[in-house]
């Protein structure tokens, strides 16, 4: 299946939106075995975009158009798939009904321009928005799938996957695919992979890929089979004899993210965390702190920058900093037992490091970075040494810490 | 002059990297009043990408090709655009004498594929790569311009700033073209708009565009003239108008963020800053550190999250919490004002409020947000009412919270 996407809109081409969306869909087709052929995006121009859907069905089997659907005047994607298909326009109904809906429920008067959004072309089936008022719709001719969606993303992902993903995956006839991504943190590409003696064995059953970015390593399953059965059996198989090697070192195989991993733990468990940041600059805070209902788990960071607010509200000995510095072993230790003390909660974690550039020495160069860890029975803290890049050595040390808490977590009894 | 941006890599169709690289190119080349007519993505293959090159050439006087440069298998882009030209590979002394002095000057053995690299097709002109290996190449028909980079972001970025943008700079024949952003935030764009009463009397000078998104308002003039000279003036006519009326609105004309703004404003006066948060979670710490060198006005940030640790960091007396609930005036005032004298700091600055999407009631809805101030002078709070996505109100406290402060600074006196 040979697929194209037709990205609409000036914002793109500006550089004042990134097209996140063709990234998105990408993915979701790859779950599904698909690698998309071509990305094109072109501006709110009748002439391109027809040119642009002219070119998409030259070289694919099915083009899918995103953008261009609102109801102001350079919303134009409508317009031109209908000049495209020569078909006249028609007012669908049950669209109408639903937008005048959406404006009466929110006791809003609905703007003469909403109704243009029920005239649709007349060959187009229609993909229900639940979220916003511009219809999707699909075009078949005898050889090639058209869908055409608004480019809003919580609109366009919604339409993906209840309508257009599983109505491609039943066009995917022979063999059915599997893919699993299995997250995993603290450990590198190549020593994953050393780890994995038994690579040979598990790609008889999978195709395994492994994709590094600066916070771990998502290792890709990709299994097929003579049909969903026999593709999910391949899949389990391979599953297995991964996690049988490095199953520690994964921390989901859904699409959630570390911090996602351990407030789960701590909601389960009913404990709490108190965590105290030098180098990090209050990034562990904030990543946990995105998690609604984070105050269940979640009492205090202290962002303790300077060496007086580690002494005063952290409880750090000022002869502790003086024998061994800020950075160090020892600092990192008594930040996460200070702050777990004065918090009173089940966890203390800290961070202390040189994120850079600046600030770094031959004892203690930029990039080194000591975590803490402390409960009721341990005190523990770790050394890394990452790079000079300020942000990515931030990044680096909140998911290290992050994944520390986790190991420890899941090898306490509760 | 028509540009296409085409975009090679499988990472970029699966969705494993976003294309920020053309957004990039996109916003670079309209602040020399070109706007991109097409952006294509392709992956890596031989049949395909000189297929978007041959569409592109028939559509585009300037054809920019990222991505694909690397020294492994999978990067065919020269061995593509050596095809298309019909040109043969020959060595370039002077690359293969930059790539051996890199190794060199980093102690490494080169490894024999990285000769590859000073393989050019005989009709490219060069690009130097002072951040890599493989150099960039412009290739020039009768008609058309070809650059070729790589898809490293660093790289690219600085071929385009040193030979990319200037060469295309001087084909802008005619008419000059100049672009200036004016960034503001805490004014919605309809506010700002009726405050611009004499907007027509701007558009005298220069086009005006208001671009709206989470975290405020970029305000773009667009001003031409018969030279640059020209060009220069009306923009300054028209800057100089619109700030007549919103100047104090507008944080930066450079490329730079709030907390950008705010650090240096700090930093040219040796003045110190805590903080103390509750919803927006470290979100500000993080933003303030994320700053080189912030140690020098950053003193900490207390995440209070419990209102045990509101009183017990920050002093805010029980009594207050009690009478007035945690998401009040009276608390954000003591948070910022306990901040600022436990730390004894020059400011404190506090943000409280509700987050969601749980916690909201009909007196207190998710999206309250008190932010507090406090120097040697006065302690003050405002209130704000944000939506109801969580992270977008961390996103919104946040930024309103460093604009407060901003403000404040600019009316002090040193």
């Amino acid at each position: 299946m040979r697929v194209e996407i037709i990205s609409v809109g000036d914002e793109l081409l500006i550089g004042q939106t990134v097209n996140t969306n063709a990234s998105w869909m990408g993915q979701q087709l790859l779950n599904m075995g698909v690698v998309v052929d071509w990305v094109t995006i072109v501006g709110d121009s009748h002439e391109r975009l027809k040119l642009a859907m002219t070119t998409a069905a030259s070289r694919a089997d099915v083009v899918i158009i995103t953008g261009g659907l609102g109801p102001t005047h350079d919303d134009i994607t409508k317009a031109v798939v209908a000049d495209y298909f020569g078909a006249r326009f028609v007012v669908n109904e049950e669209v109408l009904e639903r937008v005048r809906e959406r404006f009466r429920k929110r006791g809003l008067q609905m703007a003469k321009v909403n109704e243009g959004q029920a005239l649709v072309p007349e060959n187009a089936e229609i993909i229900v928005n639940e979220l916003g008022t511009a219809p999707g719709m699909v075009f078949r001719t005898t050889e090639k799938l058209f869908y055409v969606m608004p480019g809003v993303p919580g609109e366009m992902k919604a339409m993906m996957m209840d309508a257009v993903l599983p109505q491609l995956k039943t066009r995917l006839s022979g063999s059915a695919v599997r893919v699993k991504n299995l997250m995993t943190t603290g450990v590198p590409e190549s020593a994953l992979f050393e780890r994995l003696d038994n690579l040979d064995e598990i790609q008889k059953y999978a195709k395994v890929a492994f994709l590094p970015n600066l916070l771990g390593v998502k290792i890709r399953i990709l299994a097929k089979g003579n049909d969903d059965a026999d593709a999910t059996e391949n899949l389990r198989r391979a599953e297995m004899l991964l996690r049988d090697k490095i199953g520690g070192e994964i921390f989901t195989d859904h699409d959630i993210s570390l911090e996602e991993t351990v407030a789960a733990l701590l909601v389960e468990r009913g404990e709490t965390i108190a965590v105290a940041e030098s180098c990090t600059g209050g990034m562990i805070a904030n990543r946990l702190t995105n998690i609604p209902g984070s105050s269940r788990f979640f009492d205090r960071s202290i962002v303790a920058y300077s060496n007086s607010a580690k002494m005063q509200l952290l409880q750090v000995p000022a002869g502790l900093i003086d024998a061994y510095g800020a950075v160090s072993f020892q600092v990192a230790q008594a930040m996460a037992a200070g702050a777990r003390t004065m918090a009173q909660t089940d966890y203390g974690l800290s961070v202390t490091g040189i994120a850079g550039p600046g600030g770094g020495t031959a004892a203690k160069p930029v990039g080194l970075v000591f975590i803490g860890y402390a409960d009721e029975n341990e005190t523990v803290s770790e050394k890394w040494t990452f790079a000079d890049d300020r942000i990515g050595n931030k990044q680096r040390a909140t998911q290290a810490a992050l994944n520390l808490l986790r190991k420890k977590i899941m090898t306490r009894k509760l």
